[in-house]
């Protein structure tokens, strides 16, 4: 088990030890549930309350939440930043067993870093390329000639299709599909004839990409996922966009063919956006927008109704059809009453 | 082939037989497509014009919708469960062959109940416990120390991750990711710093889910999933979220990280509930409705607005933008009016 | 490597060339990115701008577009059509290595066309029946007495449950779960009663199905979807649907049960249509619409309120909840300025 001081935490995090120093700390918690031994955080203000009571050994707070605290504490600019780095501390490692396990089917023109780890059932086809240590995990599918960099890790039952890549330290969360074709179909007199698929997936380094969640291949160029992207579950990425470094993406939203997303971008849950659009650097959505036109400007952006209770929202829903007409019923009695005052 | 008289039927689900006990039942079907020896139902009243025609050999039916069968009956408050009790009877056993695949790959440490039967290319992890008269189907890849309850079923290719506990009776469906990581990300300067998950999945007994579904872990406590709930396919369940006893939703719908969902709630497809919320006891929620705040009051929620021929809607989609001008300048003109009254 | 010179593919395509008619085509490229030796095409107005500078040997454009054109042209009326014609020469062929991958379950009842390609951990389960010429990717799980056409592929970790019958040449990419259970649920008294789901899932010819798309089985008619459907990935099909032929859907769409939706329909990405509707032939719905009563006349139709900045749009949302009451307001206006005009 590892224990460290709240010193040793305290200069790991760049903080300031309020209290024991010397106090063992074991784990962390919630400030609700901590027991003694462990450390715990106020990030959320929704959860300041429990800081006068909580069991926590010590509790990572900024300066003004300081005085609040009943316990230790460790100063820090970013409680929650923090947090995440000394959680990792404590965090148990994945077990890692380098070997292809005897059930893995592994083509012989597939080629293996060192101390590479390959499940149970898992398929790995010819001219893939595993970087040194990394992990594919059971029932993956690795297609023709996918690279994948080193200490990346394809949790279970991943399928990875031909040619894509994927860059050093990835996190693939179990049933993420890479690489299948994007929906690319022209319309001949009302058949559908298949456009064919030829550009690639390429992911950058230190993705980290939710459970069956889709990426697409691109149509003729690549489909990118720049450096320290976190895509969350079943989200979808069609063919030829690009998103850029480290945005991160909340579950179920869409993003269409083609649309490029900025860096540093910030997308809520449940989103779409249609394609062909470009979305600007260090742009927020919030979950469940519509977005249908490009973003040049940074900042915060939204769309959608407010839930009602289902009687007041069904007179609001049937208004907002006449809402032109509203519009222009308004403007009519603006114009009658003028001219009315100016007659007076 | 199961068969039973009418007579029979009317008292396994406490209803009046009306016309000939002794008729034979052989299976169920629609009210539009059953053939003589076959029970129907009518449940939603959009079908009722289907009643005097008939082929099936009886209905369930409420008492007032029982003059107009023309057909045997079986009289009961609650036509759609008595069929749903009816139709288990008929419905084919799911063959069960207990026993090890010899494709299966089960880890020397896990433990199988009496008469567990685990399919080909299944992967079973150390420690992993499946209770009596369980099924894990092909591809199912069962992590680490997970422990499933007794009579479950987990259909095919689905995935469970280290630590999760499902109970008794559970019916999972093919491609669902049960344990993944939570998204939990810390923002240091631009760059996400990944926030360990540390909870497990903890779902109760007689739970559904449908395929595709993603639970994840929680990031400190548990997500938790109580008895007796129905998930359909491919929803998103956040870290550390709680659903209540007996709450049914609908396919598509996302619910974010911390959120707590009472028991007995109805929650429409494609909805969105974003995180930290709680919602009540016995709340209703339509389908692709945005839920921002919590609610504390049982009742049935809605929003968005309708859909219109779109060249109508692209002109209330325009004026939406100014509703708030709008709503002002109707105050302005109120005050005109109102002085201009009063001067008259 | 397939090469034709710039007369052939015209011919190929009934198009007309201008410029010189053997210049060899050595594959395809976007107007931005082709080299020497590719062709190109315009068809997105978007993209017009590149049509001076390509560095294609070619482009397909409209005869109204070929002034533009600075290389060689092929004049045809739809270029997006004669581009994926075109593609589809200088794509490469799929690998299909007729056979059964040692590692591969195929139980002694099933029955494989021939030069079927069956990949490594397959699972085929009894009775079912594999077509000539089709290939089941590693992984994938096909269930008792599945049918499937000639000339399919089910790419890789894909599920087909029980009974499902799939048409020939159809495209079912990895994580799709065809044939899984209905949400089908009685409620008793606040406890669900699973309604057994016995219909089955009928999908015709030249169907393509996206990735970790899900279409469960019907509760007790089949739940089909015609010749020629496209599906996106990630969508939803609810049990008894039908989707006429040729209709094509983008990813994250859901359509609950028993809706039919006609042919030659496009449906967006992330719509929700509701259950037990009626959509007529040949509508389109964009993308995120909100799909709750039966259409039925041929058109577009749309939902959704725009995009706007947070701020904006706090203010528009709030007033929405007042929608029914402001035009209620306007209305007592409109009556007041009348009267007053009246005695004026």
């Amino acid at each position: 088990m590892v224990t460290r001081t709240l010193a040793d935490l305290a200069a790991y995090v760049s903080g300031i030890a309020r209290g024991n120093g010397n106090e063992v700390i074991r784990g962390v918690g919630t400030l609700q549930s901590a027991v003694p031994g462990q450390i715990s955080f106020l990030s959320n203000p929704q959860y300041r309350r429990y800081l006068a009571t909580t069991q926590a050994s010590a509790v990572l707070v900024t300066e003004s939440d300081a005085p609040g605290c009943a316990v230790n504490a460790i100063v820090v600019s970013n409680p929650y930043v923090a947090y995440a780095r000394i959680a990792r501390l404590f965090a148990p490692e994945q077990p890692h067993s380098p070997g292809v396990h005897p059930s893995a089917v592994v083509d012989s023109a597939a080629e293996l870093g060192a101390d590479v780890s390959i499940g149970p059932n898992a398929v790995i086809e010819a001219e893939a390329v595993i970087g040194a240590g990394s992990r594919i995990g059971a029932g993956c599918v690795i297609g023709r000639a996918v690279s994948i960099g080193a200490a990346s890790c394809l949790e279970a039952n991943v399928t990875v299709w031909d040619g894509s890549r994927i860059g050093a330290r990835a996190l693939i969360h179990p049933g993420v599909v890479i690489g299948a074709d994007g929906f690319g179909l022209a319309n001949d007199a009302g058949q559908w004839i298949k456009v064919p698929q030829l550009g690639r997936v390429v992911i950058g380094d230190d993705v980290e990409i939710g459970a069956n969640t889709t990426i697409d291949r691109g149509a003729l160029e690549d489909t990118v996922i720049e450096d320290g992207v976190k895509l969350d579950n079943l989200i979808q990425i069609g063919h030829n966009v690009r998103i850029g470094a480290h945005t991160a993406i909340a579950a179920c939203t869409a993003v269409a063919g083609s649309t490029k997303i900025g860096k540093y971008c910030g997308i809520g849950g449940t989103v779409g956006i249609v394609g062909h659009l470009e979305i600007a650097d260090r742009v927020q959505i919030t979950g469940m927008s519509m977005v249908t036109q490009s973003i040049t400007e940074p900042g915060t952006y939204s769309s959608g109704t407010p839930l009602e209770a289902n009687a007041q929202w069904r007179k609001n829903y049937a208004r907002f059809k006449h809402l032109d007409e509203l519009w222009r019923r308004m403007k009519a009695l603006e114009a009658k009453l003028n001219q009315l005052q100016g007659k007076g």
